[in-house]
């Protein structure tokens, strides 16, 4: 049984003009990503919900993204709780895996390549671009703001990596920061290639932005709901029918390294400086 | 597995002035509750806590009442979210039952006897002095207040019952609305006894006040975690070693009944008005 939980805060995770059913959807598809990347098949869900007050239009369109979500997995809500409160929204999902197939953030071994699954960066494109701080064309924004609130949560991707991947961790707080996580986890280090990471760009890469406003974006970003996952180089080929048989694009970015270090490299083999910080709640951005 | 969830938000659940060391107790009491009322063995939990700033001293005091009690059923946090936002407390817990030991609210069978576990109405007592509705003495407000405040999961009751009782629910939101839900689930009515219910007052009985200020405490009052449940009349001495094996007093306070009404009885079998509300989340008290 993989057990997860998350909590999502007006404000915080999402401004308080969003699309009630994007919101719902938003909401389960995080939860589900956590379980993506343990390689756990989705059962069940509890919901706990804060609302200020009832509003009858609001909760059936809530009700209707997450349902639609809920469907697509047969993910069944099974309890929860609701009540008066500032908008909060607490989900715990169950899911099922096999205990020795498990993807742990632990299992990284020396060697590995480095993968990420999808596009990097989109979500805190739309972000950025909702606060002013970035200027896109309209449809390239449109495209990132559904990137950011109605994320796929890669469940079919993590399934087809038991048995193939060495260690995941999903991507929420942004590529460095998770990544970090298993690189703690599993003691060791990586190397990553930025050209490889900037690659993986969608929406941003039509956006005519310099590279230098785009690698903070994919490196940094947070809210991308893609997984990191290490692979020996022997399972280069497992890998990539892992990514046909789940429809799931999947690019390698790097190498597990012995030293305990966190290193990036661009295209031409020079060191980049690493001045990316993950995502911290507690830090007012 | 029983599983559980439940949300607590600052101002609805609990006062901004309350100790943090009672608000981590109570935060997982209320979801051990329900747990109990299934008869299930707590084993784990998940804890997803939305706070404001971060505050070592109130962390440290939350955590030292979070984990006594935590450790007293060797119950183990197994995962959980942080973020920031208004204060909110949502846990969610496992626990164990043999599928056909649980006990649901949709066992109850007409002739079964009705009892509810400790003392009810001193949580609500302690409210309505807070809100300046009642005035107590002082030894008297502060032995309600730890009823609110530290409420204790009748666990060890919920594990004896097993196999005894034939429904059961934990009562949170007064014990007539959780009465009605173990009857509408079982398709069943049931008559009580004011004057039993009333007799399981605690603190309230020494602070002098009339039976009709007593008896919406003690029947809609809410925030007991007390367990209402139904057994066989040939269970009682069953049910008076349960009740001694958990340490835990348990009154007898009416009977089910074929007639799908909840009907209500003084101590001379005179009919009394039900106009007890059960606490609605979304109505401003």
């Amino acid at each position: 049984l993989a057990i997860s939980s998350d909590m999502l805060v007006e404000g915080r995770h999402f401004l308080s003009t969003v699309n009630p059913a994007h919101l719902g959807h938003k909401a389960l598809a995080v939860n589900l990503s956590d379980l993506a990347a343990c390689g756990a098949q989705p059962k069940a869900f509890l919901l706990s919900l804060a609302l200020p007050e009832v509003q009858a239009h609001w909760l059936a369109e809530f009700s209707k993204g997450l349902w639609a979500l809920a469907d697509l997995y047969q993910c069944d809500l099974i309890g929860g709780d609701t009540t008066r409160g500032p908008l909060n929204i607490c989900i715990t999902v169950m899911g099922e895996v096999p205990a020795d197939q498990a993807l742990l953030r632990s299992g990284a071994q020396v060697g590995d390549d480095i993968y990420v699954s999808g596009h990097l960066g989109d979500a805190r494109l739309a972000l950025e671009v909702f606060r002013g701080h970035l200027s896109v064309p309209q449809a390239v924004f449109e495209a990132a703001r559904l990137r950011m609130e109605v994320p796929t949560p890669r469940v079919a991707l993590g399934l087809a990596l038991r048995g193939h991947a060495h260690a995941a961790a999903d991507i929420s707080d942004g590529l460095l920061g998770d990544l970090q996580h298993i690189l703690k986890a599993s003691g060791v280090g990586a190397e990553i290639q930025t050209a490889q990471v900037l690659s993986t760009m969608s929406c941003a890469k039509s956006a005519g932005l310099p590279t230098t406003a785009l690698l903070p974006l994919c490196l940094s970003g947070g809210d991308d709901y893609e997984l990191v996952f290490t692979a020996p180089e022997h399972k280069r080929s497992a890998i990539d029918a892992a990514s046909e048989a789940s429809a799931t694009q999947v690019t390698r970015i790097g190498k597990i390294t012995t030293s305990p270090h966190l290193s990036l490299f661009d295209g031409q083999g020079q060191p980049v400086a690493n001045t990316f910080q993950s995502f911290d709640h507690f830090k007012t951005p």
